[in-house]
């Protein structure tokens, strides 16, 4: 079994052109991983998420603890058995969807108290329980728990909020099991303040992880501001590790923050928007439920390899949406995955060129230009 | 471009192995068709459909009609070309549907005037416009406006029903237009009055079509009247045309129907049970969200070849389907319209081998004898 690594191949500024070596195959990154929440990434067969060019997948601790388990998971091969995905990948650690999700949430020292909101059953999750329920799930990554703090959120609360989230990293690396090939990542905290970043990148690299994110962005602090923190934190974290940027985000979000020196990340993004009509495109979002497309002939993008582009019209993408047709889901998502890794690719090969500065800025310029001309 | 053409290969009793020719394409019959409403086959992508062995769907002209548009769909380039389907396609003529869907409908000698479910636009659907409609949606085969008599019915109302439907049947096939490898089937009716099918029939015969379809049930009359109407109409059909029973049905309706002479069935059990968990098996139906199924490792059925049985355990399918994941309507439809596929082949190699009512009673016992034992 091969060593849990990660690989600097090439730098242009501070963006990374890396590869991730995990127990279940290799990632280039920057890389983008497609969000798996309930051991499906939606609409998508394993092998429609491996056509768009996805290498790694994110799977959601909190709602497969809570169906079917993760005992039953265990039990069952693990997640790559279960859902037929034999490539690496990383699980949050429940954390986040405690905070947004269940009810009648206690947080205290040891962990966080909650309720599902499937079936309302007590469940506690602690550093210790994140990290065995990660391991019993089989992920290559394993995230540390933390408190995902919200935004806004006052300095001092902030700060104590962020102190007991590295307390809970320290509690997080004594509970994991170490095996070849399996990393445990550690997440700066400190909502949108430099030094509670800077403090939290230190502590965490006292600590030592195979990897470390970014979180507590893109909650609604605006882009300006998750550019700044990124930027603010990415200089503080070890330059041999990777960096995984939670949560992000829309296009020009992904190739902003790689510029920024992140290597990960994670968004629903392309994979919600292919359930409501929404394509990304080179030349921008499409609404495909627009009237514009209800009787053109010429696909999303004419340069798209995905299986929407290739066989179908806007006009017949526009049908099944506008009648809420499961394949309108199926060839929207499967389009936006393929946009989304295509773009990352642009990025890995610019920055192994050294233009990646070119490359940001003729993706700004057609990004925002507006949607092709109606015909 | 070939001729529109049937060729009974192989007899075993009433069954009939044959091959129907068409301009886009040879379907093997008997045949089940897979139901593509409004031009999909719900959750598929055409691919998959063709993966799992059909070689002909049916699209809906009455969905098709009022969204996106016949006229809209020729210029577009027509159906196959829309929807990415390049082998046969049947339409039915709408009438069905009208009588299910449409709001405010008012029969006539001419045709059915209705408002749409979708928009409450107003219709009027003739023998003339149905056909037209068709060939706008460049369908292989187009079916003439009928009017589905409803079950149940009396006797009287049912014969001036069906003979209405024969008027419509005569002025469908004036208003057809001929083109090489296209073809117009007319449809019996008479509800369950088997006097009233064999007229029905012999007027159509006498009209002349180029197959026969028997419409009119399976809307309530039970198995055995269903059987039983069929065995009193296939007689009456020409022997060198395709039979095509209509909506029909269960896996064991449609082997009893073979038995009887029949050559084509649609129906939407396998894609609509998909949606609702239901699976079809060799060993009968199986409620994929049963408790017997959440922490079981084996496929569905370990000799079939769908994507969901090569690939997936019993558990995670029930886990998709309770989770609401459309990934579990994806792998079920999939499996069910496999199943049909497998059933038909297999059908169509006991009745070129003379063995087709041992297969039939094989068949039955093992489709009746429940599931395989829990874990």
């Amino acid at each position: 079994m091969t060593d849990f690594r990660f690989d600097v191949l090439a730098r242009d500024g501070a963006a990374r052109r890396g590869l991730l070596k995990t127990a279940h195959g290799t990632v280039d990154t920057p890389a983008f991983m497609p969000v798996g929440t309930a051991a499906t990434v939606k609409a998508m067969t394993p092998e429609m998420v491996a056509d768009a060019g996805a290498q790694m997948i994110l799977a959601n601790t909190y709602h497969l603890m809570l169906r079917p388990g993760a005992d039953r998971i265990e039990r069952l091969g693990g997640l790559h058995r279960f859902m037929n995905w034999p490539g690496p990948i990383l699980t949050d650690s429940g954390g986040f969807q405690v905070m947004s999700l269940a009810s009648l949430r206690r947080i205290s020292e040891d962990g966080v108290l909650f309720r599902s909101h499937i079936d309302g059953s007590r469940h506690h999750l602690t550093p210790r329980t994140a990290v065995d329920i990660q391991r019993k799930l089989d992920a290559a990554i394993t995230m540390v728990l933390d408190e995902c703090t919200p935004f806004p959120c006052e300095e001092g609360v902030a700060a104590e909020s962020m102190r007991r989230s590295m307390r809970w990293a320290e509690r997080s690396k004594a509970a994991f099991v170490t095996r070849p090939g399996y990393g445990l990542f550690g997440i700066v905290q400190g909502s949108i303040y430099p030094d509670q970043r800077m403090e939290s990148a230190a502590t965490l690299t006292a600590i030592g992880f195979d990897g470390y994110a970014i979180g507590g962005l893109a909650v609604g602090e605006g882009p300006e501001t998750t550019k700044r923190i990124t930027e603010a934190t990415t200089p503080h974290l070890p330059a041999d590790k990777p960096r995984y940027l939670m949560g992000v985000g829309k296009p020009d979000d992904v190739v902003a923050a790689v510029l920024r020196g992140v290597d990960m990340f994670d968004c629903v993004l392309p994979t919600r928007s292919g359930r409501t009509g929404q394509a990304f495109t080179r030349r921008g979002p499409v609404n495909i439920e627009n009237a514009r497309n209800i009787e053109d002939d010429r696909p999303l993008d004419n340069r798209c390899p995905c299986p929407a582009c290739r066989s179908y019209s806007r006009a017949y993408l526009c049908h099944l949406h506008r009648s809420k047709e499961i394949l309108g889901a199926i060839l929207l998502t499967a389009h936006n995955i393929t946009y989304y890794q295509q773009l990352m690719a642009g990025l890995r090969q610019a920055i192994a060129a050294g233009s990646v500065t070119a490359f940001a800025d003729a993706f700004s310029e057609q990004y925002t230009a507006g949607d092709i001309e109606a015909v």
